[in-house]
């Protein structure tokens, strides 16, 4: 029983309001969630296999469990879950809160979630051979798909004729968790306890991991290239170390986009449609690209967040209130996001992962690479935010253990701004500038809210102390967010 | 003789080829510029007291020099040459590039500059009085002005009615500098050696520094406010360690503007003409305000540039291709600045000091507070720049120890993309999403020039590990800069 060191020891479930440790924790005051007293040995056995190995063979389910102490002194179970990266575990590009729930928890417990990134078809060899989770996602014949729908269009692909979905949201999205007892007005808080990247299950790639990078039409770039080939889309290939020992991605080679035919016969002349297999025999790879250029890895998640109430399906790519598609390189370990639950259930999902990403994702894609992630959930009811710093929270918030980190976007709730046609408006009315309007609205209104502060206290703060930077600008929902660091609140008597 | 330690020791001109320092520098890696062998001990005394004090009685000049050995091995004379502020140095509100120099120095030359903020009249017992060089420039009765100037505008206030020069242009520049040898098509190197606040010379606020942030009507939030009274401007004062033994700012009172009338008679309803002091017997200072609050201090210089070429009398405030009010705060001390010359001389000038300030500047200003500067210039001539990464360089470019950051603009050179009207026109045409094409082509081009990188690859690495922020909304011409860190290229042999 040592002293707390958890990152977020203000609201820490591993101890005691004294600072004592309850739980076993790690020397960066993680909780020893990978070894929590199995409830079923044998079973638990496969699960550590499993994340080793990356291979998600398991149905998603209860793995063990662990008493703590709550926050009001009372000893709580803490469940631990798992939901393997699979055909049956994930949907494939929306959310919606009709889905059935993969698995069901109470506050408090985890859940270790596989996620795997839409782009690994880019590299077949290196992203999905060998790995069966992977394999039966994208499992793709001349007779049937892994996964049938793509997006939230419609299922005869009578729109544009890409397939299934039609490839109207594109992010293979784990889940969704069911969170017992949360309802709408209540607010999710998602701890990210751990992420780790997902090892190549090839054996020529042992202790790799690999993400893809597209530079692709949707990119703020597109339109705008100065060599030729115009309106090239270009794929190149990142390696990461799978253990994380090197903090640096690198490439490792690159291609231009040729036409793909999928298994059902339809041509993409453009990345149209998420899964797609490219073939290596059409592609001219480039190596030696970006020689000695080190990448930072940033392991995040580019999508996470609850079921919007708007609409039953709601393709993936715009983010909202609900959180989804935020691509903010902050949301990885360690990290807290805070979201306003709008459903019952809440119905949270995860994907998009991806082991590195500047401020703007410029040309359409981070480095796409498939993650595992560990998350806490702990639902704080309506009822007792009142007074507190969620109170009224209307949108998804990011805590880190230096910052907080305000999304805005051009439109805060597009669903209910934009109208019926909302899910295709949104890519056309786009702007940084509304997206900073909102950034700036929010920001004030947190800084108000939280902090005590009177409007024009709260305005000054943010021209002389606030950071505002471009989140994505290739999301439909374009993104800006503030950085309001909590050292500008360190004055004060502890 | 011991091993260099300059921040930028693969262009030091402190020491030879192989690290042995040939001047001497203090443990920083700064060499001690305010020690130089004095030609004429008696003045620099005089400079010395002046510039503790913050008195600015002298004229500009040569104050001291030394020898260095240069790149090329020859030994060379590095002279010292001081601009203080008063009347007779400072333009007021715009670049010119008919404005006679203050000094006239050679690629090399140190020399010490203090800048005043145009702000100090919100303030004039805590950043005026008792500051002689202040005081003449603040200098305002019924019958004359100190600097009549204020702005690029008519003379006879024709337009508006609001004073000489009409404030459209509102920064206190000091210089200009006028570089021996320098040409269009050269590139003018900046090095920020040293950067100090402006000690109050009110003796009842010995040791402090104070700063103005002005919530303004060009601010982002303005026409945007949640509590009554709409449209209100707001000061708030703060205060700054003189000897920035605390690297935090505190707020010390803020007050809402009140019609104010000069001694001309003019009444200011707004913050509309420059340097108006104003009467605190018709405003209400709230003391206590942004309690326990500590606003980082990031001292820098929001104006800092090369005349133009375009237009005889410009606008201070939209920043351009030769710089200006590019607003962002890396540019302090250990920053270097690349600026293409325009005019013969290039005709440096520097104002608009800033204690801090956050990205994006959103309620139009920084914390606006008087500061010293102490710049080294390297003059770049044309022939020489082939294959160097400066060559053909259209832009301001911002280089510190880790990183190069790219400014990217609404309009990069907008007084020649806008035609006559430029200089109103910019202030309806901006948006962050211009700034951001602007900084997304500017830094493509840099990463394919100085690394030799292709379009793809450049792009790629944009999006995966480059981050793009808001720098200011509020200056006309609207900015958003790429951060480029230098250990993305860390992968090379050396």
């Amino acid at each position: 029983m040592s002293g707390c060191t958890h990152p977020a020891h203000q609201h820490c479930s591993f101890c005691d309001s004294k600072g004592h440790l309850t739980v076993e924790v790690d020397g960066n005051g993680d909780p020893h969630i990978d070894d929590p007293a199995p409830k079923d040995p044998s079973r638990r056995g496969l699960l550590k296999g499993s994340i080793a190995a990356g291979l998600g063979t398991l149905g998603a389910g209860l793995v063990g469990s662990s008493v703590a102490r709550a926050a009001d002194g009372t000893m709580q179970t803490r469940s631990h879950y798992f939901i393997p990266a699979s055909a049956d575990t994930v949907h494939w590009g929306y959310f919606s809160k009709s889905l059935k729930p993969q698995v069901e928890i109470s506050s408090g417990d985890f859940v270790t979630i596989e996620t795997l990134t839409h782009h690994a078809g880019d590299d077949y060899d290196r992203m999905i051979k060998g790995d069966p989770g992977a394999e039966s996602v994208f499992h793709w014949d001349k007779k049937k798909k892994g996964v049938n729908r793509r997006g939230a269009g419609p299922m005869d692909a009578s729109l544009f004729g890409r397939g299934a979905g039609e490839g109207l949201g594109v992010h293979i999205c784990t889940g969704p968790v069911y969170v017992k007892g949360a309802e709408e007005g209540d607010v999710l808080e998602v701890r990210i306890v751990d992420v780790a990247p997902r090892p190549s299950a090839n054996p020529a790639y042992k202790g790799k991991s690999f993400g893809v990078n597209a530079a692709a039409w949707w990119g703020f770039h597109y339109k705008d290239l100065i060599t030729e080939p115009k309106n090239r889309e270009v794929i190149t290939i990142y390696e990461i170390d799978a253990g994380l020992d090197r903090n640096w991605a690198q490439a490792v080679y690159n291609f231009q986009w040729t036409p793909q035919t999928d298994p059902f016969g339809v041509v993409h002349k453009t990345i149209d449609y998420p899964g797609v297999i490219v073939d290596h025999a059409t592609v001219k790879e480039n190596h030696g690209v970006l020689k000695n250029v080190r990448v930072p890895v940033r392991p995040h998640f580019g999508v996470a967040g609850v079921a919007p109430k708007e609409a039953d399906m709601v393709d993936s790519i715009p983010p909202s209130y609900t959180g989804g598609n935020i691509d903010n390189w902050r949301i990885g370990k360690g990290a807290t996001m805070y979201y306003p639950v709008a459903v019952k259930g809440a119905l949270f999902s995860v994907g998009d992962p991806h082991a590195g990403q500047g401020d703007s994702e410029l040309c359409g894609t981070a480095i796409e690479c498939s993650l595992t992630g560990t998350f806490q959930f702990i639902l704080h009811k309506k009822a007792d935010l009142a007074g507190t710093p969620l109170d009224k929270l209307e949108y998804p918030l990011l805590e880190t253990q230096d910052e907080w980190v305000i999304h805005g976007f051009s439109f805060a709730n597009y669903l209910a701004e934009l109208g019926d046609k909302a899910q295709s408006d949104i890519y056309a009315k786009s702007s940084v500038d509304l997206a900073l309007r909102d950034a700036f609205r929010k920001s004030r209104t947190f800084l108000m809210d939280t902090q005590g502060l009177s409007e024009d206290e709260a305005i000054s703060l943010l021209s002389v102390g606030v950071d505002f930077a471009v989140t994505q600008v290739v999301d439909g929902n374009w993104g800006v967010h503030a950085v309001i660091r909590k050292a500008l609140f360190s004055g004060g008597s502890l």
